[in-house]
Parts: structure tokens; sequence; C-alpha cells
């Protein structure tokens, strides 16, 4: 199936779109307590990664690379955290985290209780979200895509 | 670097080994709540994905995907949430964990608060780990593996 009626991210972008090519889309999303935070968001209506043929996983996964390397480069964080989860929105989006031992979860997931408010590390990265928009942007629009 | 001396995952196995190749093995977790929830983790010792080589990535996301595949068959969970994190140990293992509407989480992830207890669903899921087990660890000895 390409597009699901009651599906927000069929309808709607889900977050500050950032690039948009045929297969997927990579947005900024809105995550305040979490800068940086982008998702890599596949174009058609599909659940699992195992619903895609190999190419169209490895374009996927070319693509979240591409948004890791652009966090790595830009905002030096300590860790990256993947995840493709899906349980409350079945359409499948790869969040990409940058995260920082001061953020406030961390080492937890972001999904678990927060240990600290982490407002001295939103307040260091919130400044380097335009270049890194800007640089990943440049990345995506420079990849090779099939 | 091929191993880090404080690592648990360059000195252990870390779950019960279903397949174990030169670049990665296979295990299952020991997570009671979520029975069936399997780990693919790099043998040498790396922090994140953009630390491999494309080939590399490549290799290890067949690996996972060789899972979602057998959990989907065998398991018929309602969701596979993948996830890649290492904030903890920060060695990169995978996360393949299939999920149920009636697991102890659902719809949050498993990081998250329980939201119930789960054990209707675990007593219907315990019962099937040993074929998947030994069908998983079937398809990944098929595999062509570079």
């Amino acid at each position: 199936m390409s597009a699901a009626t009651d599906c927000p991210l069929c309808s709607g972008d889900g977050g500050d779109v950032v690039w948009r090519g045929a297969s997927a889309r990579v947005v900024l999303a809105p995550e305040p307590l979490f800068p940086g935070f982008t998702r890599v968001i596949l174009t058609e209506h599909h659940a699992e990664m195992s619903d895609l043929d190999a190419a169209r996983r490895a374009e996927l996964m070319a693509l979240v690379n591409c948004v890791e390397e652009a966090q790595r480069a830009l905002l030096r964080p300590d860790k990256i955290n993947l995840a493709a989860l899906g349980n409350v929105v079945p359409h499948l989006h790869w969040h990409v985290i940058p995260r920082w031992r001061d953020d406030s979860h961390f080492p937890a997931p972001v999904w678990s209780a927060a240990q600290r408010d982490g407002a001295a590390r939103i307040a260091r990265v919130q400044p380097l979200v335009a270049e890194y928009r800007a640089a990943l942007a440049a990345r995506l629009a420079a990849r090779q895509s099939p």
C-alpha cells in the first residue's frame, strides 16, 4: 500500500523538511529536549523494514547514515542513537538522535524518564542546529541517489 | 580498534549465541519481559554505524533483516522494533524486538515505563521461542555471507 488515510506521516511531513527525495524525506523533529533530532521518513506507507526489498532498505539506511555523519561532523555528540519503532505510527521512520552525556536522559534512551533537565546542553546545541541543517541539506543533495 | 578491555560485549557474548560469523554474532537477549528479543552484535569494538564502511554496514543490516524476517515468520508480532543505541555499552549492537499490543510496554518503547504486566503475552510467546531460535539459526547459516 502506498498511503494510509489515517496516517499522520502520509498526510503530513512530520517535521521541518530538510530534504525530500522520491523514496523518503528527512526532517528536523519537533523535539525541544533534543535539538538536532532528525527523522528519515519513508514516502510510501509500509510498517517494517522487511516490507521493503533490499535495494530500498539500503537506500533508506544510506540516508540514515548521511544524517548520522552530518550530526557527528556538525554537532559532535557523545553518541548517536538510531531506532525504527513505529508502535504508535506504523509508517517507517528512522529516528537519528544526537546524544550527550549531559542531555536530559543520558545514558537512558530518550523514551525513558528524564534524569536531569538538560537545559545547559540544549543551550549549547541549539545554536549549532541551523548550520547542521544547512550542511545536512547539502550532503543529502550531493548524494548519488538511485 | 578491535577490542576494548572494559567492554562487556568484547569480553562476553551478551546472550545465548544463536549464530556466530566473522563480523557479528546473533544472540537471544536475557530479557524475560520480551521473549524473542534478539541482538545482532558486531564482533569488533566500534561505537557507531558510521565507523564502519558501507559494506560492513550493509552486512550488519542484512543480519538485522534476517532476524526481523525470522521473528515475523515464527513469532508473528504486531510490530518489530529496531534500535542501535549503545549509550551504556558503546559497542555496536542492534536490538531486534518483537512487540505485541498486549506486551508489558506497548505502544511505548521497551525502555519506557511498563503499562501492564504483559504476563499473558509472555505465556503465549515463550513456547514459540525454541522453534524461532532453530529457524533463525537455520536462516542465518543459509545466508550468503561475504
